[in-house]
């Protein structure tokens, strides 16, 4: 047993899908959330920027008593994770394998799909694992750079013109490719499925990296006794960098619940 | 006479479509240009991140000795130019006066329409400038966050079927308040003018807010006698908080020249 939190952080909002299925699958942890809503997004920045960034949300969430923290960030987990978890002394577990693993075991005819913000997809990182776990697997792999701001705007629905249009543009090359798995490999991506399911068919399997990340945080715990002793009721704290009433109004789309009220904004370039 | 350089900032690449006007208009002036691409966009952030993140940016363009400050940032122009004006003993120049000046003297109707970001929209400041310039103008006002990032994604070409769908869409109250006049009140939209002028028509004026600040300063350094001895090949020192080749890279598109290598990255949380 082990009943210290689990730390979790994104660039902003769509990590909550993550938190959103940790809370479903693992309902007695505690969880502590940051959400860099002051310098969201990530993904099109330099690896640099994108560094600095990560090591103070790392440094932030440890100034609780934590025994894991979980990278909710596709672009954080391709450019950042070695260095962070060398860092650390605790485990950090990022997005990109668990995502791989399941895309691995789901696809029948090793034909992979991989969509991300830039700095994601210039990384490489989700390739590279790719070829790792099954090597004769044939990755198409694409940016989406609008996905995120359409996502923060609320534009994410099936029927919505607007994002059928950039889901048809963004997606083209998949089914050219005749894929038959796609991962999402953003936290924000999730709220898209129904519009991206709606183009490629049912017979494209998404993989959430989020949901994919999860699973590992479960296996680990299960794997070193360090579930929590509670198995209901975790508690959860939510922060971040921008107005804490602004992420509460809008966490409710990513996370399914309402927490107006419980976030509370911290000054992020000071740790 | 007074040599001095002009200080310049936005919250990323937009203000340099501002930079590009002053350099044909005043080709002797020196400018010093600060573009926050490590924490861009401002529009979607609460009212005290923004003035935080405006304070930091004056404060790095004070450590040149300057004779002015131009907010080419519709964002903070609206959010933060009192607060900035009250707490710097040098002309402090945003861009709502300068383009509801512009709009007043160009529309024959009265009906005058403003779009910008979020945070321009929800402070009002542009509504307030043309009631008191022109009180019986009828303002209808919009705001377009998704444009930003269109933008900064290269996607501003009339042509382009998802940035007609997206000018249509924003555009639409415009064409049925049938307003005349239209404030891009926001330092990227000139580059959507060619999109948005095919939408509304050529009988509707496109102020753009960056221009109309270039303006105001012309007046305000002829005025004070306050111009560059030089009458051409000022200098031009450029800034960013994320990657400078990233920039350098990008900001052809908003400046019009090649500034490639020209750029410095600096760590603007430190200022």
């Amino acid at each position: 047993m082990d009943d210290r939190a689990i730390g979790v952080f994104d660039s902003g909002m769509g990590g909550l899908t993550a938190v959103r299925e940790l809370i479903r699958r693992l309902p007695g942890e505690d969880v502590v959330y940051f959400g860099d809503t002051g310098r969201v997004p990530y993904g099109g920045r330099g690896a640099d920027t994108i560094i600095k960034y990560a090591r103070q949300d790392v440094a932030f969430l440890r100034t609780f008593d934590l025994k894991a923290i979980v990278i909710a960030c596709g672009t954080v987990s391709t450019t950042a994770l070695d260095i962070l978890a060398r860092e650390n002394p605790l485990p950090v577990i990022g997005v990109v394998e668990p995502a791989v693993r399941s895309a691995v075991a789901a696809t029948r005819t090793g034909r992979i799909g991989l969509v991300g913000t830039k700095a994601t997809i210039a990384s490489g990182a989700y390739e590279r694992t790719v070829r790792e776990l099954m090597p004769q697997a044939e990755v198409t792999a694409r940016a989406c750079p609008l996905f995120v701001p359409f996502v923060e705007n609320g534009r994410y629905q099936p029927g919505d013109p607007l994002v059928e249009l950039l889901v048809a543009e963004y997606l083209a090359p998949f089914r050219e490719a005749e894929v038959d798995t796609l991962i999402l490999g953003c936290t924000h991506y999730p709220l898209l499925k129904d519009a991206i399911a709606a183009y490629l068919g049912d017979g494209v399997r998404l993989i959430s990296s989020g949901a994919a990340c999860v699973d590992t945080v479960a296996r680990l715990l299960e794997e070193r006794d360090m579930k929590n002793a509670k198995t209901q009721g975790g508690l959860r704290r939510y922060f971040a960098s921008d107005s804490a009433q602004d992420f509460g109004a809008l966490a409710s789309i990513f996370l399914g619940e309402d927490i107006q009220g419980q976030a509370q904004q911290i000054a992020i370039e000071n740790y």
